[in-house]
């Protein structure tokens, strides 16, 4: 499984800082320590109300691939942003995100196709996040069909079926499961999907249990990849543990010290 | 989910000195102990080569008994010391197990209906553990049938597709994932699934982090019941966690104090 960083954001304060101050040091080092410890995608987020988000990412972005050789998401509702942010990539990326509301797809996929990006697809519209299985299915069966007519290739779309807190919105855990079986027969070879784990625990007290938890058990019905938390070392065990229980890693003893 | 403890077994020293003495405090200990822990049926295996397995059951059973009000599986190979086990059970048991050897189930489905008892259905015949999904599914679908002939409740069938060691067999983990699934359209209502965990974790030097990473991804794809080792804390957590993520298990903050 694919494990994207979610800690290169400048929602956490000393990233927001690191940003404001062009402090490109501290951005270095976290990007080093994130891939050292198992991260193969960093996913890159200034953070909300920036009046140059399009320059902090490019800054970000340049900043990033000075050290570290691993792909990274451009994590931005800002379409101007993410083509920045993908301009400034010297190889293939990732956008963090369209969903299926026809105005986000019409400014997002030409880029995809014009950058040869991966594009992350949540599963909502314009009615919000629907709350079983086969309407996420419906959306991302639409954001399919709409990407092909984009001219982009099916294993670029990651469709992500949306987690919800299991504090607030408890049956939806089981649906989010169902929903990424579902996506499995949309098309052939199957789409790759990819969640926003964390969400699963917001607002809880069990946070890495429930998270390191949920990520076994979307593993178990196939899921590609994960924004996650890599600083999080139970977390990052399970996620290692889990490709070697699926044969995508080879088993030795000392495995995790691999 | 429920728990089925591996702990009351004479392949513990423990147990089999306590089978030995007749120490029935020991038993009685343990017993509480786990149910405490969190077991929800305890699974009741004198170890193997001993004289009398029937007397030995039939002590156990009414030991455990005497303090604990959870069923019991009855696990041994003799059909004897199975009948003698069920007897002395006071209320619904489990069988643990038959196989799709015609003789073995010959001689437990009809005593899966006599004492009408969840009897466990490994896929497992004459040339041994099939080594993909759809033949294990075949073979369940055999004893459902088989089943069926005797009169018995699906609902009182578990399919158990075998574990094997991640270290040995790498490849079969994905393939019991796949036989689970498989196993749903069997029958409707689905039929009920039990796996022998620890087995995955055999001759490995990471057991509790195999084992809770693999119950978590079974437990995504829907398993309805494992044997397995209260006394390991982290995978009990894992156990109430994946129940929570389910939506099985009321969520509050202190779920784990439950």
């Amino acid at each position: 499984m694919i494990v994207i960083s979610e800690r290169i954001n400048g929602l956490f304060k000393k990233v927001g800082k690191a940003i404001d101050d062009r402090d490109a040091e501290t951005i270095k080092q976290m990007a080093l320590e994130q891939v050292t410890l198992g991260a193969n995608v960093l996913d890159v987020n200034t953070g909300p109300g920036r009046d140059d988000e399009a320059g902090d990412l490019t800054w970000m972005v340049n900043t990033l691939q000075e050290v570290v050789d691993v792909p990274l998401a451009i994590d931005t509702p800002n379409p101007k942003a993410m083509e920045a942010g993908l301009k400034a990539c010297n190889k293939k990326a990732m956008m963090n995100s369209t969903t299926a509301e026809m105005a986000k797809m019409e400014s997002l996929f030409p880029l995809a196709k014009e950058y040869d990006a991966e594009i992350f697809c949540l599963t909502l519209d314009e009615k919000g996040i629907p709350n079983d299985a086969e309407k996420r299915s419906e959306l991302a069966m639409l954001m399919i069909a709409t990407a092909m007519g984009y001219e982009i290739q099916p294993d670029n779309i990651y469709l992500d079926p949306l987690i919800l807190p299991v504090g607030a919105a408890q049956d939806q855990g089981q649906k989010v499961i169902d929903a990424i079986h579902m996506f499995k027969v949309l098309s052939d070879p199957a789409p790759k999907t990819v969640v926003g784990l964390s969400n699963i625990s917001n607002g809880t007290k069990q946070r890495s249990l429930l998270n390191r938890t949920y990520l076994a058990m979307l593993m178990g019905v196939g899921l590609s990849a994960a924004i996650m938390d890599p600083y999080d070392e139970e977390l990052m065990k399970v996620a290692k543990t889990g490709d070697i229980l699926l044969n995508k890693r080879l088993y030795a003893h000392g495995y995790l010290q691999v």
